[in-house]
């Protein structure tokens, strides 16, 4: 209906705005985002899909935030099969296909079926296993889920309580919970979908010489059909259900499974490594598992990739707005008509945005570096050569740590620097936040992995303390053995002189502080023999510590190997200056108790960081417009690429919003809800 | 139905877990509950009020997290009607009626009336005003919204774009927005519910000797009816509705607002502080508005109170869960049967979760020193007296960003330390989340307010040097005098000694540090006549130090004028302890560079953390108990009283997820998406 607001205009023009950002700034953004944004095909692939998912009105994010949770799965599965016919239809292949579920940004219900359902079948599974399994499984005749995580034990696999228990005589396994604890929990897919599932159970087989008596052989896969076919109903013995709403993944079925004696054929171990013979329920392992760990990690390589995008999204839809908005006059100025201060221009709010917008950048280098470490480890792995294996899970579990806690923190510290439009649903952040929450606690939490990084590293330090002639294999031998020449003559260089920054000597403050970490770290365990418990909180500064110096390494190598002109690669050198000075600046104590950097060094950080923020600042909406996040992607009033913020802002309350249909009637002396037309979202028998 | 996960036991016993925690500290938690809780009856009205609130089916919370956002606001209202009705029920005060909010734990969509919209009636109406508004108020004959914030402008309240320009010939004001970022934007209760409003606009009146030429005199407020009697429609002129979904506030209206040259009487212009000659469109002012600030600041004591309810639930919740969590065994232990560690011994775990349990303490103090200073300062008002108002308005600036940022994050670590389970909506903590992250934005951006208190400081300061002779008029004043005379000199002492702390050393730490960054904020601004903009961030650093140096200050006086038995006040001097011992560890080497602590100190403070939680992991679970959070307030299973966790987030997923009770076409050959009983959500014409 039109009314006297139609033609109103917001007071500063944000289109005008963005477009004078634009011009002000030489960053060239087709070579940026080619540089950034071309693996696999990115950024074609990504503009071929968009144009299709764009179009389809089933795609369209308007209403999501008016939705229930169930409308949320329900709206979610009828996307999923959607996808799966257009992936027909357009001929997509696999990247295609993980590129519109991107773009939609949701969790599909059919998400585990080809990611870790299909997976483990193919790398677990003996070759008849997969004659058998793979065609139904690339058909989709089937939708799989993969039922790890426990009620009770998510982190400890070793302490899952289902069992597998082998039937000699039946030559069948039972599986069974045996307590409320055993019940499968979190696992995604098997709530509503799927129609199987892989199940890790505690092996348990006939003691030598027995009959009834059992031992266990540790947690293995089975793959079990959980619904019945026709009526998709749990058969008996087998109760499966969702397990109801959480922070985000709304659309995603995450269950909860429990077995109650339930029977299934002997074929249904995944028999690639681990066998248990037929007749006589001996167990036997051929081939080394530790493959499995391989792809493991390249999940972890992803999840950078991943976090670099999060935090871009996060990141462009927050410089923009703050682009646009304007508030208060300068404090010092005298004129009062000048316009207000662009938001953006408060070094209180550059503080916050560039080292995110630096962050974004750091780790795309070193998921880009993590990608090479994997490939070269997988090729060391097929030619039977696991020596680098430990050296790609230590550097993967640390830099998932520190990668997803920096997308998962700088999403919300992008809100709040966009103030009270921040909170409200046109920042476009309540769903990516909600879903990139889980990103800290699962697949390894964040705590509890870094113990793996700074475990290994300790073993490579005692080694390198033992035989301190012996020949590197890898860069961080090299930093210990260097360390460990230089550990009494240390004399830091200044890092930050006035007005010029050593890039060398900001990477060796990185490594330094790492490797004295670690050698400190050593003589807690090794020398004195502290308990490992007591080192945790200490063991977790290593860890992040030592994956800092990573990506300031990463990022300092790429300065030199990139061919981008002369005008962005300047400004890509400031990014790399902020990460690593911003960094630095967090927590300044303790590179000055390692001895890696000079107190006057750190006194100067404060006064460098500004005067980076203003050298990056004429930049800042290139430098994000080079990430190249479609509208449809953001889905945020407040970071659409015209800079019609208000318009958008508007439009969202006064002609979409539901709410606004019906008539409320507001006086409490009358029962009475709803006065005028529309349902008002009536409640009935929900509560 | 029944099914065979009926009888089925967790493997730990969360009831007895928590009764074993409980029996092996001595803390009492009558007493100290007594001693947090007693401030205007808080306690037994909780009591009073929640057995009400309980018997209620409208009030259960099980299904909150499966509602629409357009059913929540429909259940906000019907529970908004329903505490009215009880109020009358129960001659319950105004206290009750807060009380019962509180417990209910959502933002009624009646939220604003009897809060800025009475207050401000209250404080800004003349008598004749008061006389005609207040009945109608008092006995909801109306339900008003205050509309001050714009589209374009929060924070710069004299940005504000809406005007009511004065027509001497029909003796009206003619409101009016300009522009679309002119909308009233974000007011509460607005957008469905309010029949009134107060509309603050900028005042435009005729120049002298003009007519038709006006000039502004700054933003001032107007009572306006928004929507007609009977209809509950806005008038011509007038468009207003709700803004849309947000990050919480689910079951609030917030509004937005438009006005097309709407005509309002003379008399709908508060008068109290600024007349308006009916005849002469003269503007005169009478009595100091500064009153009014007055209030703000109690607003401000009232959050920081507020902040430490949310802090100590997220806190009670993570604690109660981590005893009851076991998370594998001690990696040193050679036993293979021992159980698993129960999280909360992981100093990785208390090192997220005890010093917020410190904090929780700590706010309480210095909410408690608030109350008392707001009070001091308002009896002097009343005498004509504003002294006091600058120090009680920066104090209350300073501490309510600190504040609520403590609360807003301190829930997200409490989430995170609960690891998987933390995500689900077991937590209980994804309400709480939603609807508290708008508080490190609103009524004073915590980035922006703290130029507040650092403004006054330099004022101080300057003060301070200029006449080193003057008696001081307060703390600040005191603090500042005697660091001018020891600048010099400054020799810190020791706060941490090998197995003991000083307590007194560490309150001049942190009080040397925040005159000390005073200082240098005095000498980049004053002497340097730095530009303003140009030291923000330092700024802000300067307010966090202060309002930290402020609640260490206040706990460590607490510790000698409370009266709690001595097995209590020990553990409450660990609190104590912790608190400045981890906020000094946090930002270590700010204490180094400004000479407020020594190195030394500084270096032992990782042992002396690591101790302090030692001391205070056993009282735990009693310490959260003694905030005495209702199970009904904290919906939560995993921060239940009785440690069921398990039993309660199965049977939350088992027998309450209404997502269960539809059976799914999982099946993308298939276009249908229901497959069995149940509408699972239906979206219809949603999209």
């Amino acid at each position: 209906m039109p009314d006297f607001t139609d033609n109103l205009k917001p007071l500063y023009d944000g289109a005008a705005i963005l477009e004078h950002e634009r011009s002000r700034s030489l960053v060239n953004i087709d070579e940026l985002s080619r540089h950034l944004l071309s693996r696999n095909g990115f950024l074609e692939r990504q503009a071929r899909v968009l144009a299709i998912i764009e179009r389809e009105q089933l795609f369209s994010k308007k209403q999501q935030l008016n939705l229930s949770r169930p409308e949320r799965y329900h709206l979610g599965l009828a996307r999923a099969k959607a996808l799966r016919r257009l992936t027909r239809k357009h001929g997509w292949d696999f990247e295609d296909y993980r590129m519109a579920e991107y773009l939609t940004d949701e969790m599909s219900p059919y998400f585990l079926h080809m990611s870790m359902f299909a997976t483990t079948v193919r790398e677990q599974a003996s070759d008849d296993q997969k004659r058998y399994w793979m065609p139904k499984i690339e058909a989709w005749e089937m939708i799989g889920a993969y039922a790890q995580t426990e009620l009770g034990h998510g982190s400890n696999v070793r302490g899952l309580e289902t069992t597998a228990t082998y039937d000699v005589v039946k030559k069948e396994f039972v599986i069974h919970s045996p307590t409320l604890t055993a019940s499968k929990w979190w696992n995604g897919s098997m709530g509503r979908t799927a129609t199987h599932a892989i199940v890790v159970a505690q092996l348990m087989l006939p003691k030598k010489g027995h009959i009834s008596q059992f031992e266990s052989y540790g947690p293995h896969p089975f793959i079990v059909r959980i619904r019945q076919e026709g009526t998709h109903l749990p058969p008996d013995g087998i109760v499966v259900g969702d397990i109801g709403a959480k922070y985000g993944y709304t659309s995603m079925d995450n269950g909860y499974m429990l077995f109650n004696n339930y029977r299934v054929s002997h074929s249904a171990m995944l028999a690639r490594y681990s066998k248990v013979d037929q007749d006589t329920g001996t167990f036997s392992r051929t081939g080394n598992p530790a493959v499995v760990y391989g792809s493991l990690t390249n999940v972890r390589a992803n999840i950078i990739m991943h976090a670099r995008l999060i935090l871009a999204r996060a990141v462009t839809i927050a410089v923009r707005y703050t682009s646009v908005r304007r508030q208060f006059r300068d404090r010092d100025s005298k004129s009062t008509t000048e316009p207000e201060t662009a938001v953006l221009d408060y070094p209180t709010v550059q503080i916050r945005l560039l080292p995110l917008l630096a962050t974004a950048f750091a780790l795309h280098y070193t998921g880009d570096s993590m990608y090479n470490l994997y490939n070269q480890t997988r090729s060391g792995i097929e030619k039977g050569d696991f020596t680098e294996l430990a050296e790609l899970h230590s550097t993967s579990s640390g830099l998932k740590a520190l990668c997803t806690t920096y997308a998962a923190d700088g999403i919300e510290t992008c809100r709040r620097a966009m103030g009270g439009h921040g909170f409200g649903g046109g920042s476009g952040l309540i769903n990516i936040n909600n879903d990139y929450l889980s990103k800290p606690t699962v697949e390894g939490d964040n705590w509890m992995i870094t113990q793996q990084m700074s475990s290994h590293l300790i073993k490579k330090m005692t080694a390198a303390v033992k035989r301190p002639n012996a020949e590197p294999v890898d860069a961080t031998d090299e930093l210990f053995k260097r360390y460990l020449q230089q550990q009494k003559a240390r004399k830091p260089a200044d890092a930050v002189h006035w007005m010029s920054i050593d890039d060398n000597a900001i990477v060796d403050a990185f490594q330094w502080r790492a490797a004295d970490l670690t050698y400190r770290a050593y003589q807690d365990r090794v020398e004195r023999k502290k308990p490992w418990n007591s080192l945790l909180i200490q063991l977790h500064k290593l860890s992040k510590a030592f994956s800092e110096s990573i990506v300031v390494t990463n990022f300092h190598a790429s300065l030199r190997s990139n061919n981008i002109p002369s005008e962005t690669s300047t400004v890509i050198r400031d990014l790399y200056r902020l990460y690593a000075l911003h960094t630095m600046d967090t927590d300044a104590r303790s590179f000055a108790t390692t001895t890696a950097a000079t107190d006057s060094t750190l006194d100067a950080l404060s006064d460098a960081i500004l005067k980076l923020m203003t050298s990056i600042r004429p930049h800042a909406v290139k430098l994000v417009d080079s990430w190249m996040m479609p509208d449809y992607l953001l889905d945020s009033a407040l970071g659409r690429y015209d800079g019609k913020v208000y318009e958008a802002l508007y439009d969202m309350a006064h002609r979409q919003n539901p709410l606004n249909r019906t008539v409320f009637n507001w006086d409490w002396r009358s029962e009475e809800i709803v006065l005028g037309s529309g349902d008002g979202g009536k409640l009935e028998s929900k509560l």
